[in-house]
């Protein structure tokens, strides 16, 4: 490394580089990050940096910096809110009365295919910019809220556009096999739509970076999702799952064995899956927002997911119906709460572990040489700060790519 | 009214006027209101509207006027986090080994009386704005961190500090019955210190506008706080008090004896301290954010409250150790969440039910002639909203004594 091979250096700062089996190396005192064209070309002791040249300075007056924080798991976009249902369901209308007066994932479906491209964008630039402000810098998105190729293909359209519009990675992820489409009748027909046309003309399109299906009695069965999975593979794309989130149908073990990146919510997944994902090292993403709106009361199995070794990744799984929620610090702080995951851990899960669950680890995730130059800079005296607060924001500043945001 | 006496007009508004018994009255949909020197001189349909005369006018764009919102129960000013005994306590620690490490509420006295009024100011101003941010007008300020007079009178001159230099009404509340200090051995001669010099020395200064105090096993007998409130009575000032947060100390049923404005926490309320509440018109206080950070499983009796007919306010009671939480939003959207408040109740709780649990429902709480003109105005297209979502932040202006700021 040369000296006018720089553009930035942050120094005067605490680094947290998530790096993993660092320990408490994790942690650099007096530290310093490099950045040339977007990347990371030293992150480590200010006193241990080789001869790095001139270039912009930026003091960060002792403040803790992270990698940007990866919220790996959400339905940005998507049209209106549920408010009206969550009114309704204080006032003691049952699930069944809002389902019979159009409402739950229907009219969510129908608002989405209604709407317009840009009245979908200006929609999710609200939630969007919200996640921003709190230091987020790759965002994955899924579809799901359309179930026909035109508004799914207008889904990720406008998921690929709001990466344009914003200085934040957006990574697709195609859900057709969220939900049965109010015009089908019939599941396996639906599926066999998706997996010879809806999937691969919009792969073609290049608008799908991951796959992704909701495993459930209310929705899709392991035999369905394992034919989605392999026109998946047939196109060369990485899949996940929505699985044990309602019930345990054995879908983590089935994403498991079919190389998943992750299996998400996971609240009744049993010993059988935990071997299944810890043997392919499948990520578990949890959604604290979900289990904590839905007034889930059946626990995730952390301490066994633990002693497993399985990765444990926090999102906010942000969606009208059952997580209507755009903090990722908020999630953190439930991971702890509620799931009683360790603050390193929640720290790791926003970052590292979110990082491997959308297959990106090689890219982002921690302060490494080689990767995108993606921070957050924190005014807290400790990183545990961010997983105690139940509000407020203390980033001082966000970095995407090298450049200040 | 003549219109020469209007500074300015906010109009093409819908108003949630939150006025008492006002039913679906209570929301007017082309709503107007006008303000003089700071007071509401007109609330109400713009159709219905007495010649108003030249004034400012703002153009609302249809968007929703609440009251300005009103947190009624804060510990705002104090030093410090607890972020590290949090963190402790994830990784395993026990309640003994952080109190035997010096943590708990020592630490924050600990902490709170090394700390200079320069100091404090700047870091409840941090907390104060994340309130403001969200709307909120007014703000109780409890001491109790301070437990000696010195202390003590630094905290509630830090608390008449924060509404100079911020447009915001502040409340304060004497809260010396908050814990034993350390340097007494016997809470008796701790509370005879408080009533006979502390309370009357900081009242006498004009530093105190109510008092409260901490009845439970773990801090004061109903007997110790009735000499509080006795010492509160001699001196004009009013009561309330921390009850049957932990354990029924029958707390409750006292603070309505001696007609306290509020009973504030009722996590384990009883039928006798309910009917006490409601013969006295007693506020319930309901402070879900401690709720949930303490992980408590006890929900308060929410509907025999309901059916007693007790008022129900709601508020963040932002404390280091048991509610790290500056946002009133996220504390309705807790209350409908963990403790099944309908919409309607939990915006009540943040304006009329709060102004009547400080005493000041003839000056601020709903959209009515003669009260301060503290507004909301809000980017929502219906106000359960502001209840359903879990973060983001939807206030598009704040307007305190009719200005906006
Ligand atoms: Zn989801
Ligand atoms: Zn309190």
């Amino acid at each position: 490394m040369r000296g006018r091979n720089v553009d930035t250096i942050w120094m005067n700062a605490r680094l947290l580089t998530m790096m993993q089996g660092a320990g408490h190396g994790a942690v650099i005192a007096d530290g310093m990050i490099a950045c040339h064209q977007g990347r990371i070309v030293y992150a480590g002791p200010a006193d241990a940096a080789p001869d790095l040249g001139s270039a912009r300075f930026v003091d960060c007056g002792g403040r803790w910096i992270t990698p940007g924080l990866i919220d790996c798991h959400t339905h940005l976009v998507h049209c209106g809110n549920r408010a009206h249902e969550f009114e309704a369901r204080l006032a003691g209308a049952s699930y069944e009365e809002i389902a019979r007066a159009g409402g739950g994932i229907a009219s969510t479906v129908a608002a989405t295919r209604a709407a317009s491209e840009v009245e979908l964008e200006a929609q999710a630039l609200v939630r969007l910019d919200a996640l921003l402000a709190e230091g987020v810098t790759t965002v994955e998105i899924k579809s799901g809220y359309g179930l026909d190729l035109g508004t799914e293909r207008k889904l990720l359209r406008t998921a690929t556009a709001l990466g344009v519009q914003r200085a934040v990675s957006v990574t697709r992820t195609f859900l057709g096999a969220h939900a049965l489409p109010p015009e089908h009748a019939d599941k396996d027909a639906y599926i066999d739509h998706l997996c010879d046309t809806m999937l691969p003309v919009l792969a073609q399109e290049g608008l799908v970076d991951a796959v992704d299906g909701f495993c459930d009695t209310i929705a899709f069965s392991p035999a369905q999702i394992e034919r989605v999975f392999a026109a998946a593979r047939r196109l060369g794309l990485p899949v996940k799952l929505h699985a044990e989130q309602l019930s345990n149908s054995h879908g983590a073990a089935l994403a498991a064995r079919q190389g998943a990146l992750s299996a998400d919510h996971l609240e009744y997944l049993d010993a059988a899956g935990i071997a299944a994902m810890a043997a392919a090292e499948t990520v578990a993403v949890l959604l604290p927002g979900a289990f904590y709106f839905t007034r889930e009361t059946q626990v995730p199995p952390i301490a066994a997911l633990r002693r497993a070794g399985v990765p444990m990744a926090i999102a906010t799984d942000c969606n009208p119906g059952t997580s209507p929620l755009t903090s990722l610090l908020l999630a953190m702080n439930m991971a702890a709460t509620l799931f009683r995951l360790t603050v390193a851990e929640c720290l790791a899960g926003v970052t590292r572990e979110a990082a491997r669950a959308l297959g990106m680890l090689d890219r982002i995730g921690t302060l490494e040489p080689g990767k995108w130059c993606d921070l957050a800079i924190w005014d807290v005296e400790r990183p545990a700060e961010l997983v105690y607060a139940m509000s407020g924001n203390p980033l001082h500043a966000r970095i995407w790519r090298g450049q200040d945001t």
